[in-house]
């Protein structure tokens, strides 16, 4: 009963072994393999568009990579104030941007609308040269709170960006997850809806280390070799970045893999919202869920050697707020158990 | 027939199989895993000593990270004018340290020696504060002309270094080629040379994509993990390249692989230096060759499929150079293969 | 009547004079020069301590190295959310310091409390290797909404930020303004309540362009002379820095000129408070007013020529607010004229 | 007898009045003044030319903003091996552009060709994306070694500029001493020749504290007030720079400045050559002098309190060699009394 995160799975088998059949013979290296040939191509078809496609070995390269491209060293980027971006990397986009800074808006769920972009858009005009000019917008997809935009919700930003001369990236560390979660198919939850650059997310969701930065526009990559390159991002085996996407993307395993995830935490969240004193703090819509209740139960879940974390309080929310990641690894029996032993929990407590 | 770089090979099996055996279950993500714990002390008992080691993705990343650490932003780092850190890295080093210098000392063959780092030391003080201040001293081993230094060598830059309060690096993206060609322990060959820090390569040598730093010091690997984050180089999925690591030293893997590597290029040098007009350009004591040949032949080679570089031109030397690069993949037949056609053609080439 | 800032007033007569004085024959370039090392005497008889202190051009160039000395590019610096660092230098905080970032509190007066720095350090702590690790707390005194921290506030900050290992920094472009309104020693006011590090304003205050950093922990300063060499704030005709900030602490300029603006402040508060429908949003203990008012009186004032600039809106506040920054150049005539003005339409309004 | 740089020279009277004007009454900040306007006005007539012009306070500054400007981080600086920018700016370029390298060509007298920059540019792109892209050239005017292109000289390293797409940079802290060497007209020496930004100095040749990035092609400014806004060079009373920079050039005091101090390079060396064992090592062409003479001598002058700088040693020159740099406030009487010394030295050596 691992619900830390979706770090803590292993490799998807069919990953692995796509790695495996990629071991074979001398290779390009750098990409210069057929194998990175290859998933540019089947990127194209599955986002029915041209694009340019970089391996990176972590998301959070992918990120920093992706805004240094789109934001000058004096630029900024506005993004939630939750956004992974701004929280959980280390200074990765300073550190890569050169210091241009994060604009942070304050979400409920994770998610932005056009009309903070715009207001923080006038806000940043208004300070003149003594403020840093924001340049893109990052959203991520799924949010940080487990929450996913609609189409129509993101191609609004889409035009609040092009409107006010901002590129759009998205976060998609969770890409697979919202997109089985919206019925949508990837060009509609992207670049058609206004997405410029995307970091496509694929470890949390069975890869080993395999993201990919997607540029719809290939204009924008100009230069992004040399900037992987010395990010340290450039595998000289690269054929083994390119096979984990390739995997990846072989017979719809992403969506089955995100839709394993989905279904296993839309259980978690039906069981768990029927007992007494719990509660969502935020809609399940993907593999997250925020889940407020008792701190006695929640002590009992973790004494029984549940995996998982506590979150950050909620406002108005008495009870203290834990969070359950699933993955494709997770288990319906997992599940199960962690149920059964709430709801054990639960009766006892409340007969206390 | 392929010798255009170590990096064009597959994954050593051992290694792959480590992969997969890492591959069940639920595991800590950033490095709270079993395997990563293991590997440090299994790293320790090889080196005899304690110390520091944070596993990376790439050579680029772990040299850069390195010398991030030993090195203030308005600092400068002494090196060979070929070191990979100048000429091959896209600039990694300077965007790491935040904009300090590499200052590229001239060689022969690759090696600096202790009187020439006295000397730019001496040169920079000389600039005082208009000038960058020299921290850290890298050396490649093996260098990248293929020779190694001896474990004397290295003393005596250490020495110097530590004289002139310099840190000493060593770029160790070959050790196991170095360390086989020497028949040094891997103590005498880095700490107790004197060496601070070392980035120990494993991707040349057989892993799929891992690398680590290892601080014999560990005061100076204060921050590390940080900046490792904001690199982008914490894998979430840490586990596999631990397992890397750890498959990579198990029954001394690294060091049969490299010694494969090693006698493939010394047969290919045998062979290559009993044709007429052919002549070695530097010692091959690693896995690296740099021969000079006619033209011819080096067309006639690349006609028949053999896959190498040609290299820059070397003073004095009338005829053009080729690189030619062996690793634990190649075998025995390739060679043979190689040196079969080298001697035909040169045979053909001298009745003409 | 120009209430637009302090930075829009000549040259204090006196520096002025202290430039020519000083420009008569050749003199050491760099700081070798006698009133660079004069200055260095003359502060720290004013400070009663030993100290480091280097000139540079700007207030943005002395914040930014003075962080930048005092945090790694993986660390962060804990200020107001209305900090000058944050809102208007455009990221040169980030720029010098590397990519580290600025963790914002939110403030009502342009203060923040030791309380707030705990509970910053405590999420940050909580946040782990992801998140950016505070190293240092910076303060504006007096602050950017015209307030002064008492002296045991600031010695709060010093304590909280001594127990929690942040250094602490302070702005203080109006450093002179903050002093006078508090009758307190320069000694008092910086390191004998925990300063660690001064940007010492003078340009606010009378000077052309010259304010210095001051180091009153000496060790933190090593590294100071390359950083401000490599920033292009090292003067090769050092000796005119060092001359306005002699001119400005002769016969104690700097306190009759921080004097007269800050008495200059309170007479427009008298007055202007004295008038229906205007009210000080923020106590007047400098040199800057932020005052709501009815817009039409703000549409007189500007008709009449005044000039000043409108703020930001405040909350619960109905009437639109302004900012009157006053300076060693404001006369008593211009106060009187101002008042009058605003007198005079305050009560043609009235009457509509 | 001060020969030891031009920065140790005062404020030219001219400019040190053009000061003591500015100071009256209230003016815009940050370039909102008239002195701002008019500054860029009387650029564009000498210069002949639209052009954007931003006054910074030093050298440095202009230089490594003018690079950061023209280069990704990503990217590559041709210039000199003892370009000012590679040697003296103690990493400043580096750390303005984001880490991007200087690739330095060496040099007998400062100056490089356009074969260099294409053979440079060639091996840059052999090395493929491994290796820094050169985006632009950099030249200083006159050079380190006191020499001066001539114009067809630059239109030469133009054209394989724009041949290559790189941009060409001129460090000209000593342009104007280059431009009464050379009689040729502003435009001729920059724009017309192929320079697209200009480091145009005045503190050496009489200012405080005053140089200016001039941009011939406007487009290439884009971002260039938030980049020196960032860097701390944006002076909130910026009409002091502008000042300095209106007396620099009125009545042609800059071009009259210039001409003195060429004339006393100029004697200098004329009666320098005349003696036995002394010899120039580079022609002077500007204002400094790069002397070989007998070590004795040397000493002899320092004994008389004669203040210059030893240089590095010169190949093939038996004698050490000292530097000698005259300036706007070298008098004749300082140059004779110079050479009175040394004749008397020399005889009185020769007598030995």
């Amino acid at each position: 009963m691992n619900f830390a995160s979706d770090n803590t799975a292993p490799i998807s088998p069919e990953i692995l072994h796509a790695i495996e059949r990629a071991s074979h013979g001398h290779a390009g290296s750098y990409g210069g393999d057929e194998l990175t040939k290859n998933l540019a191509a089947r990127l194209r078809d599955i986002f029915e568009t041209d694009l340019s496609i970089y391996p990176v070995g972590t998301g959070t390269a992918a990120n920093a990579l992706a805004l240094a491209t789109l934001v000058h060293p004096y630029g900024a980027v506005i993004c939630a104030e939750e956004a992974h971006i701004a929280t959980d990397e280390c200074g990765a986009p300073e550190f890569y941007m050169g210091g241009a800074k994060l604009i942070t808006l304050p979400s409920s769920d994770g998610r932005i609308s056009p009309m903070q972009v715009e207001a923080a858009m006038a806000r940043a005009i208004d300070g003149g040269i003594h403020h840093v000019m924001p340049e893109a917008v990052s959203i991520t997809q799924a949010t940080e709170w487990g929450t996913v935009y609609g189409v129509d919700e993101i191609a609004g930003i889409g035009e609040a960006s092009r409107r006010r001369g901002l590129h759009l990236h998205m976060d998609g560390a969770r890409f697979a997850n919202a997109l089985v979660s919206l019925g949508a198919s990837p060009a509609e939850m992207s670049w058609k809806a206004g997405i410029d650059v995307l970091s496509f997310g694929a470890t949390k969701n069975g890869a080993m280390a395999a993201e990919a930065v997607i540029f719809f526009n290939p204009a924008l990559a100009a230069g992004f070799e040399r900037r992987r390159k010395r990010a340290g991002q450039l595998w000289s085996k690269m054929r083994f970045l390119s096979a984990q996407l390739l995997g990846y993307l072989e017979n719809d395993l992403w969506l089955r893999n995100a839709g394993q995830a989905n279904a296993m935490a839309a259980a978690l969240a039906e069981g768990l919202t029927a007992l007494p004193g719990v509660r969502l703090v935020q809609k399940v819509q993907a593999n997250e869920l925020f889940v407020a209740m008792p701190d006695e139960l929640i002590e009992a879940l973790h004494g029984e050697g549940a995996m998982f974390y506590r979150w950050i309080d909620v406002a108005d929310e008495p009870n203290p707020v834990i969070r359950l990641v699933t993955s494709f690894a997770t288990r319906r029996e997992d599940v199960d158990m962690f149920l059964a032993l709430a709801r054990r929990h639960s009766a006892v407590l409340a007969r206390q």
